[in-house]
């Protein structure tokens, strides 16, 4: 039986994995992210990772590649965080093994939106996953596969504009979902409360988005109000994700869905209660892959071409 | 040659259309929407109306159908304004003509943003069209098709949750998009600032939308805070499609879009000043069918099968 390899290129890691043809996860392995020579010697790691692994190259079904940029075909304008300008992904790749296997590339959130979604227990048609973690990414998948936009960018649930103002996004703008509900903007709103002085069993010494979530389970009042304006702003990003697209499913991934439904059913009351009635009776779950999400949606891309 | 024909149900009246198979209007005329018998007579009239322009029904390709409701397959689960409860449209058609002819079934503003896409000088794979006028409607291209939704809804951009508070909207929310720049939005608030004593070239005696954009392009104060602050509200909702969605093209139409340039470059510039930079290159152009774009779009349907 042939195999499937699958990399989720990250800014400091790559997660590696090898799958059968049915999908079936054989090994898991992380290699460094080298950015030297804007990036191009990733494809040789990747490459050398391959030959190790498998060295009989014919005996590789495909190869599916998750990077942090938008993506074109396999073409990928620029991915800030790798060094790479105007790299045909797929032709690097096959150029530092020496052989034409067939490489299909992806936008990693998006890659990991299908992962979650080929996961999913239910058959279903469309969905939206949404990651909080630093930042919020998000991917879309309509018709069983990865809407990926004019310019391979979309999802960029992130970057939603919530408020007229707010706090500066890393993206230039103010207001965005970003800056209220990721895991940096509740460390950081909170921070900011605890130095003006709110009562809080919370110390500015020890802490972030894990004992902040911990404090709000423990029915800290300071914790519970900074994770339900969390919660509040995701209800209404989630309500305008289905108000335009009415999909079967929205999952929450990413460091903050750790909290379970303890945050996830703060967000479902929001989202029920500032939402068009007609998609309200939207189901909002938890992701279920975790950091594997990208890895095994590029296997699955593998499988089901794309 | 073969006809096509479309038929446009709205509350008061149904826009009828018969094109030739390569989808050239032949003739267009309206008949009169009767609700009584929960809407049923909508069909007896439609069927009559087929039979007194084409007698020979075997000269038929097939019937396009636009309502005003979520739509599943051929199917209505409920349409307000038409009385229509559990209602397959196709065969209820099918049974008052007497012959089983190819009857395709859309949401009216679906079916809308489809004609105005179709019409669209450039051959693209992707749009949204808002449709301004007492309320705003929307629907989604992606992919050269409809973008249905899983319960036939979706494109529903007037219910947009803008602001966290705001006027009650119809939808029983407050601070939707249709709230603040639909063409009674903008009357409504134009009024309560009159009333409230701000100066203006503007009278109470005298008022709707079109004479609040002429003021506006006249130059007075009141009428250009009212357009520029409709525009605001639909540069930063078309930011939030595009952020989510990544399109090729999106389209005002509606009453509101016949102020032209005036208007939509004041949309174009607030939705730069607002949207995430990698997708800020997006064109907004003014729809070109007006009030036929439902008719074409179902006669489009059925030429393109949906």
């Amino acid at each position: 039986m042939k195999k499937i390899l699958a990399f989720d290129v990250g800014g400091t890691s790559i997660k590696c994995a090898l799958y059968d043809a049915h999908g079936a996860l054989l090994e898991k392995w992380q290699i460094k992210t080298d950015k030297k020579d804007c990036g191009m010697r990733i494809f040789k790691d990747i490459a050398a990772s391959i030959r190790r692994k498998l060295p009989q190259l014919d005996q590789i079904q495909g190869i599916g590649i998750g990077v942090p940029g938008p993506v074109t075909g396999t073409f990928v304008e620029t991915a800030v965080n790798l060094g790479w300008k105007k790299n045909d992904v797929a032709k690097a790749l096959q150029d530092a093994l020496g052989e034409a296997i067939p490489v299909f590339v992806e936008n990693d959130a998006d890659v990991a939106a299908y992962g979650e979604f080929m996961a999913h227990k239910k058959s279903l048609a469309s969905m939206a996953l949404l990651t909080l973690g630093t930042g919020i990414g998000g991917g879309v998948i309509l018709d069983k596969t990865i809407h990926r936009g004019a310019n391979g960018v979309g999802g960029e649930f992130g970057h939603f504009k919530m408020a007229e103002t707010g706090n500066r996004c890393n993206c230039g703008n103010t207001g965005c979902l970003e800056t209220f509900a990721s895991a940096t903007a509740v460390v950081h709103e909170t921070m900011r409360k605890l130095k003006s002085g709110t009562p809080s069993t919370l110390s500015l010494d020890n802490i972030n988005a894990k004992i902040i979530f911990e404090a709000a389970q423990a029915g800290d009042d300071l914790a519970l109000a900074m994770v339900d304006k969390a919660a509040y702003y995701l209800g209404r990003a989630i309500g305008l994700i289905n108000t335009a697209l009415d999909l079967e499913l929205v999952l929450i991934g990413g460091g903050l869905s750790d909290a379970g439904d303890f945050f996830i059913d703060k967000i479902r009351k929001h989202y029920r209660e500032n939402t068009f009635h007609v998609v309200k009776a939207l189901p909002i779950e938890r992701a279920v892959l975790g950091n594997d999400a990208g890895i095994h949606g590029c296997m699955e891309v593998v499988r089901n071409h794309g």
